[in-house]
């Protein structure tokens, strides 16, 4: 099963495609049949969110070619990022590799969606791409057991990490380069776990600058995997469903080239994992926030 | 004027005290009069504040002795907190003063309120006091001006930033031990702007650990101070109506101390903030996360 979220005619709506189908089906938030968005039906639990899943099956077709795609989630109760998720890109960066997940956040408004424009801020010239596996909680709790983790994800989508690095080490802590508007490609849609190995582990992760591959890696080579990420996180942290957890990014980060190498107004850069699908975005200048 | 959210009989409500009153008047969810949480009429904006207001100010008296206190946001859109806005505390730290502010962020789930318990977890015994201004936007925007940027502010509250040292610096990233759950006292209500000094600056501020001065320092020594912290975030990133700047804490922490002075089972920390208020919290064990 997948879902997403669209803008038809200034209305937002989502959407679900069944397994083995491509044609997807759902409705705008003005129509009599629309029960609630859906970040508030994956946050309402997984029995209302399987009768919407049913009640949104039954509307007519939604044709993608035709509406603008919108982030999966529109406000998760928390985005949780992992820097430093894999060797090569801890080794790259200049980092030790650490025992214990290195963990940041992002706010909802750097989110950005499928076909949409990535913000390219005046303030720097140093955004840089990182492809990354993005992880729905489909069911909260806290101390989640590891060999129980992955029950309580409802869904993967496709992140891309878009960092100003500039703005990301100009203190000891990079929230501010991890939160720029507009920086963080997420979709286009969310698949459902059961269509996808365990901890959607063993997938080619991809990301492609101008139809160059930059970034080429598997997510079996996470350091810390998603039962373990959940597992850590809810020793302290209670998880609530619709929270989003960013896994991390491999290596081949532009920062890290010799020489560097960032994106720019007019590149168009894609982030690809195996069966979950393609994440395009344009980079778009954007001289004053709105 | 003071805002406040409570629980009463199982229901969540708020109130309000207006000026040189010492009478709260509100309702619960229940209540036919009831327009909407405090969180929801604060991102509605201004106009559906006030409205919202004059219709609390017009109910029933509450007793402030018979209910309990929750934090004034339940779930601000962004809580972001600085780090090292003191130069004393940045000293003691061991970092160097940066000239950028240091941010970093906290999920609602790690909220308690006034009089209520901040949770000690049995995974470490490093739970340190950070007594802070807190600073909520009450009209959002992207590129304030720093000679604008007061007018953004809907109101100020205090702040206790309860921070598990062993697991803050267990990865580069401060995240996780900012997060525990229920580890961030804030309140025991908000003050509006009007009734303070321009951006909350030269106001008392101490933290005490069982009747204790731990931490004593005035607002006015912040290194970015509230105008400065607006203009710099918003950039970057743009601000929402109800979003919460936490604005960093001075030195006296446990943590700095020789020998090194945390919060235990039993404790009581308060946090005073001259003209915003007081808040305590009792602290609590809590071997298992519900």
């Amino acid at each position: 099963m997948k879902l997403l979220r669209f803008v038809q005619n200034g209305k937002e709506g989502w959407a679900v495609c069944q397994p083995g189908r491509d044609s997807w089906h759902g409705t705008t938030e003005d129509a009599p049949a629309y029960i609630g968005s859906l970040d508030e039906v994956i946050k309402a639990g997984s029995h209302a969110l399987q009768a919407a899943i049913d009640d949104m099956a039954a509307q007519d077709p939604i044709d993608l070619q035709a509406v603008r795609l919108l982030p999966p989630l529109s406000q998760p109760g928390k985005i949780i990022c992992v820097g430093l998720n894999y060797h090569d890109h801890s080794m790259e960066s200049g980092f030790e590799q650490p025992d214990y997940p290195t963990l940041f956040s992002r706010f909802s408004t750097s989110l950005t969606g499928h076909d949409e424009p990535i913000f390219h801020s005046s303030l720097s010239d140093t955004l840089d791409f990182e492809g990354e596996l993005a992880v729905v909680i489909g069911k909260g709790g806290g101390n989640i057991a590891r060999d129980q983790a992955l029950d309580h994800v409802l869904a993967y989508s496709v992140f891309n990490d878009g960092s100003v690095r500039e703005y990301q080490f100009k203190s000891p802590q990079w929230m501010m380069g991890k939160n720029f508007d507009r920086t963080g490609g997420f979709g286009p849609w969310l698949v459902t776990a059961d269509e996808l190995p365990a901890g959607a582990s063993g997938l080619r992760l991809e990301t492609r600058l101008n139809g160059v591959t930059v970034q080429s890696a598997n997510t079996q080579d996470m350091v810390f995997d998603v039962a373990s990420l959940i597992a850590i996180l809810s020793e302290a942290i209670t998880l609530e469903a619709g929270d989003l957890i960013v896994a991390g990014t491999p290596s081949g980060v532009g920062h890290a080239r010799d020489p560097k190498l960032y994106m720019r107004p007019g590149d168009v850069c894609e982030v690809e994992i195996e069966g979950i699908g393609l994440l395009r975005n344009q980079i778009e200048s954007r001289a004053a926030i709105q």
